[in-house]
């Protein structure tokens, strides 16, 4: 069989959009000589339209746009995911994730989603019932066997130990497929590419069978998903892998052999990178901005930041702000004025002093003589806040915010100062990623210059100010982080780990308090598998210590 | 049987306090002459928990903490909520939402929670998997039929639609139960003890089993316990009512008839203004906080916040700040005094005027000569926000956010403006109910000034500005509001009964698209079926037109 993969980028809720797009698509697919044409998990309304499934009247449009597509088919075959009900017993929620096959002018088969994932940043049971049942649907002499994503996530011969009972791509096996295909919208983070091959090739060796594993691509607000579809031999053997971060479309031919391929995943850098420069692109594509705005600082997050946002934007479109006290370093400026050149974008210098100064005059009778402490710090970074978004307000600018995720782990970022902006490029990278980020971009010459890279840390909010002198350096700090936010480890695993029990506890309490900060945070990339954010859910209030 | 009704108030997370709590209140009932002593749902915890159930040292905590209460008790009984683990068969979490029974120094035994609910602000099937079976345990004569919050969700004689297939508590009477016992924890909202009432009426009846309804109380973040524990005899009569929005003790002797109760419904603005109070008192109260700050407009909403505040902490510790610019009205001055007075409270006055044009100079080349717009608007609402922020950090005051719910859902507020703070305290009360809630607070003598009641609401931002410029009057935008929000309607349906679809529709799509402010905004005390925040979760970037 034929299958035309259609790795597409979609908009959550454009279901007109989405609909045109997949019968382009599907067209394309017929041109190509397919059999069948097959898009990812809830493609017709995008992955994950979360309370948007409640309305009654999206589903109906999803609903509408689902019968037709399938009433322009002729006899090659469409497969997309959609949503669908049934309500007949009264109970639960009565709606389906479900992957919709259609054919000669109609619906001819609807296979429910069965595991229902609801962990980290999916919230599934939330909207969808589990599948009533699970079957094959013969199609052009083979016998089809569908499944939606997490459905192909529970193979007990790969995992140990199994978030679900059933076992449903087993059962389409039992059930005689001769074929499997999977639709998917599986978030990105490092690492994660491997895992899936690993798993589907086991599960296509053992079965016995050929799988298309289609994936869906393009960043929606924080979610990242990569693309990269996987096309497998009935010996486990990778056939055909779709580009990463851009859309694609091939066919693939189950009765041809293709050479295996094993180079699957690239470096952290490279990946990371390119997912960044994605969500960027996708959150101003999707939300209607043309242009980025960032506060260059001198130091290396907002270096970073601002490569990215050329990347995504192109060096026209982006602008930077420079924004000096006289806490700041001379080379705050130079070293700026040099990323500035390198990137050939533009700029303004507008000092915060003379504000600052004044916000002191006026606020001084009411601090009562009391010492400078984080209140002026705060002060500094809220007028530089207000100062980019006006010119985001008046210009209609994307403001990226520079936090790293070390800063946002223990909340060395001021509420409603350099924590302004849309969206958090770089909230999911430690810092010492941020340096392996940056020695990346200049691999082959100077893009961000030396002198960024190598100063120290520093907020630059009172004389000599350096990160290092309220936090550990980032080195230990990124493990204990890592340890702690992705690998969850407990206290005990990590002192013993770091040698060091009290500094650990120290830097895990930063994190717990600092709930607050997070909360009204911008959305932040997601590109580990523990992201600050919608996966990750702590009180704010509360009063757990170890 | 005599049950100890203990309604307490813990802290999520503090396990130790809540531990010690939970045997001050079993001593407690040992001396009130009680056979049983009956704690809320995961009372040695809190509820929500959230994450933190996903942490094996957490849970360790748990199970220790409820194994040493077992080991406190004699032959009084005490029946707890708390986390239990059974990781048999590999699958799934392994974790179960429990009701703990012990007497004797042991335990005796443990029901698992059935009914998992996952919707709106409920998230429990990320932690907790359904009750492997449910049985009753014999004690003092009595067959305990021992249930969790949702279990007694779910009567099929009361409701149409039902969430779920199994219904525990019908078990539970099936299995021979003569007592049903539920702890709870449940949040408020207004209108919620009416539904509770008459579901438990009928099931108590209907069964012909008393029932002890044993609720938890107190604020938890965002969400708000009213407490009011229900007592049923079997003919469905409320023999006893637990206070609301405090701790309560009682015995509710179930051999003993009672005057029934048919009044437990107080209006809306009692039970808001209770919930709110309770809502920031606990905030205040389990995260250190001793002070509040509000700033102080001339306007209703801030009058409103600044009144529950005083409720809440206590005049001698609200201060508030009056930050005029040349497009205050002078009322905004003189009615602000005139409050301040009738209420006792501390305050400055400084302006944001020299702040504003210093700002203005700095930023005007950057302008480049474009006429004034929201800019410049939201520029003055983030030196109020800077102002405040800075008083905060300075004195450790905790900011109180005071927009209301209308403005949050069109947008009317700006972010890191006039949205700075750590509690959104009327985030979820109608612009028309805050005029409601500031006529009960004056029914017995004027304490928030008539003129601030009766001026014609505005952000004074720009000359003669208006909300009503820019927004329908309130009226009109609050019923459109909570037919969207509350009522699920769809614009089919809100256009009918508007009898304005151009309008609605303007409404919803400035509805849709401020998702970005509410994602960064501060946590919204909930006392609305749906409130923004945790419990409505809709994507930032997304296409959906109706």
């Amino acid at each position: 069989m034929k299958i035309a993969v259609c790795q597409i980028n979609t908009i959550i809720g454009d279901i007109e959009g989405n609909k045109k797009k997949i019968l382009d698509y599907y067209k394309k697919s017929i041109a190509a000589g397919a059999d069948l044409a097959v898009f990812p998990e809830l493609s017709i309304c995008g992955y994950p339209p979360l309370d948007l499934v409640e309305k009654n009247e999206f589903r109906e449009a999803i609903i509408d746009a689902s019968l037709e597509i399938a009433q322009q088919t002729g006899e090659v075959g469409i497969l997309f995911g959609t949503i669908t009900e049934d309500y007949e017993d009264n109970i639960g929620t009565g709606i389906y994730n479900s992957a919709m096959l259609c054919y000669d002018g109609e619906i001819k088969f609807v296979q429910q989603k069965t595991l229902i994932p609801n962990y980290d940043v999916f919230d599934e049971v939330r909207y969808f019932e589990s599948a009533k049942s699970v079957d094959i649907h013969k199609f052009k002499g083979e016998s089809l066997g569908i499944s939606i994503c997490e459905d192909i996530w529970n193979d007990a011969d790969y995992w140990k130990d199994r978030l679900y009972e059933k076992d449903p791509v087993q059962n389409l096996v039992d059930k005689g497929a001769t074929l499997l295909i999977n639709i998917s919208a599986s978030p990105y983070n490092y690492g994660r590419r491997t895992v899936r091959y690993g798993m589907l090739s086991t599960l296509t060796k053992d079965s016995n069978l050929p799988l298309a594993y289609v994936s869906c691509v393009g960043a929606q607000t924080d979610l990242i998903f990569d693309g990269g579809s996987l096309c497998f031999n009935a010996k486990g053997e990778l056939q055909l892998l779709g580009k990463t971060y851009e859309e694609d479309f091939f066919i693939f031919d189950t009765e041809k052999n293709y050479e295996p391929l094993t180079e699957f995943e690239k470096s952290f850098e490279e990946e990371v990178h390119s997912a960044l420069v994605l969500g960027l692109k996708d959150y101003a594509k999707k939300t209607g901005f043309k242009k980025a705005l960032v506060g260059l600082s001198g130091g290396i997050d907002s270096a970073l930041v601002t490569y990215l946002a050329v990347q995504a934007f192109g060096p026209q479109n982006v602008h930077v702000l420079l924004m000096p006290s006289k806490y700041s370093s001379e080379g705050s400026i130079t070293d700026s004025k040099k990323l500035i050149e390198n990137l050939g974008i533009s700029w303004n210098n507008v000092s915060i002093q003379p504000v600052f100064d004044k916000a002191l005059e006026m606020l001084s009778p009411l601090f009562g003589g009391l010492p400078s402490d984080v209140t002026e710090e705060n002060m500094q970074a809220r007028i530089r806040g207000m100062y980019l978004m006006s010119l985001s307000n008046k210009f209609g600018y994307l403001l990226c915010t520079t936090g790293n995720k070390s800063e946002m782990a223990v909340g060395y970022a001021t509420l409603y100062g350099d924590m302004c902006g849309a969206l958090a490029v770089i909230g999911d990278v430690y810092k010492t990623q941020v340096y392996k980020l940056a020695e990346f971009i200049n691999r082959d010459g100077e893009i961000i210059p030396r002198e960024i890279i190598e100063k120290a840390p520093s907020a630059e909010l009172r004389p000599d100010q350096k990160d290092q002198d309220s936090l550990p350096p980032y080195e230990v700090l990124d493990k204990i982080l890592k340890l702690y936010l992705e690998e969850s480890k407990e206290i005990k695993e990590i002192s013993e780990i770091m040698g060091d029990a009290g500094l650990v506890y120290k830097v895990l309490r930063m994190v717990d308090l600092n709930e607050f900060k997070r909360k009204q945070a911008a959305p932040v990339l997601r590109v580990s598998k523990k992201a600050f954010g919608y996966g990750r859910r702590f009180p704010i209030v509360q009063g757990w210590r170890r």
